[in-house]
């Protein structure tokens, strides 16, 4: 099975989810990188994006890693999801999650997602999420 | 330690958050249940709320729930967070989040939280978070 | 299908896994309860009970929770489990684990498990499973 | 604050752990690798090792990766673990874990472990695990 193409994704996920305010950064080899402009409603107080901003890009960029490997099936769904939150992000900079596959079954497919503030290598958060597959 | 009312947690609430859109229903003697309208941007192809959304419900309700035992301090922070989605939630209903405390230490608190569909009493989604809490 | 009895699963129990040293405690119409004793090389510095003594207690009773629903099928495989420590575990008591079902799917089971120092109503660990139900 | 060496790791674990089955198969710069010999009692029918097993290689992967960092303080304490089993893991091969750290606070650390069967590079089970640093 041919792999999706990063133009075939872009084509994919602005008709299906015509609001996600996602952008493909880079599709390599073993990644899938995308961004999000973080906005003055992702703050909490103290000037940190929140938890939640970080947890959709990191769900957004595993549902997309898995895509490009399995073909653009809207349906998959999240079954499992966990976070562990890092370092402060910076408030004025856009996020970037990095997701790699860790396991591409019939049934279930799992990635692992680490967030970065740009311009700083250390991760701000890092997350592991199992999607189920579904049957052809 | 007086326990916060949910009066002056209505009065932080939407002075800190003020663009938050959830309501608190119910601040029994365990747990706290909250509520959130599920809008358009919200749902995801098939019909079903997002995960994103279900987690940030779930995030919400446990730094709540902590927030009523330790006092309204904005900056208690999300070290990590797990979710599990167990079913579809339903499109057009409210969906609810009911929240217990399972550890209240000095730096950390873990919270547990339920999620529902408003009208079904099987959870859609079941959550367990831990705050970092600011020393004094 | 008719739920598994407890008479039952002792006798798979001791048949498929001889070495195992858990009990099964109670049977009840919404959790199951196991018990384990805990020994010398289950402590750790400081005369506490280790994680991965806790996190085989929590894995083995969702096991043995999803099986009473489903039927006495060996193969049901662990696919994620999520862990909290709580609470310092007593060295010199027993443990328990009470498993209450989340989710029974076709292919996926959830369980929740809260773990104890037998005598101390506070929980000291609780965790959250998944298991991968074989096809017929 | 110079790390901890591989021979004063070995030397400190023999003494604080001494029950214990692992072996310090490599520090490198950035991770930490440890080797487990699978035993008959780790084995689960079917003939695959125990989840409960890799649970316990994490555990004690991220702890020496994390004792290697802030020096050889027996009572760091595990807060949270999550375990994703990807692929069924050969009976007679012993399992690597190596772990890098994704966090080094002042009061919680993470790490990240990847496990494998000796000899097949496509991780079995990926594992997060949050532990608590004492204060000096």
């Amino acid at each position: 099975m041919a792999r999706v193409s990063k133009k075939e994704m872009e084509a994919f996920f602005s008709r299906e989810f015509p609001r996600a305010n996602f952008v493909l950064e880079a599709f390599d080899e073993d990644s899938v990188t995308i961004r999000r402009k973080v906005e003055t409603e992702d703050l909490r107080p103290g000037g940190t994006v929140s938890g939640p901003t970080m947890m959709g890009l990191a769900d957004c960029a595993i549902y997309l890693t898995i895509l490009r490997e399995i073909g653009l099936v809207a349906h998959a769904a999240t079954t499992s999801l966990n976070v562990n939150f890092l370092r402060k992000p910076v408030a004025d900079k856009d996020i970037l999650g990095v997701c790699k596959i860790l396991k591409l079954g019939k049934t279930l497919a799992v990635g692992e997602v680490t967030i970065y503030s740009e311009g700083d290598d250390r991760p701000i958060a890092h997350s592991v999420g199992t999607y189920s597959i579904p049957p052809c």
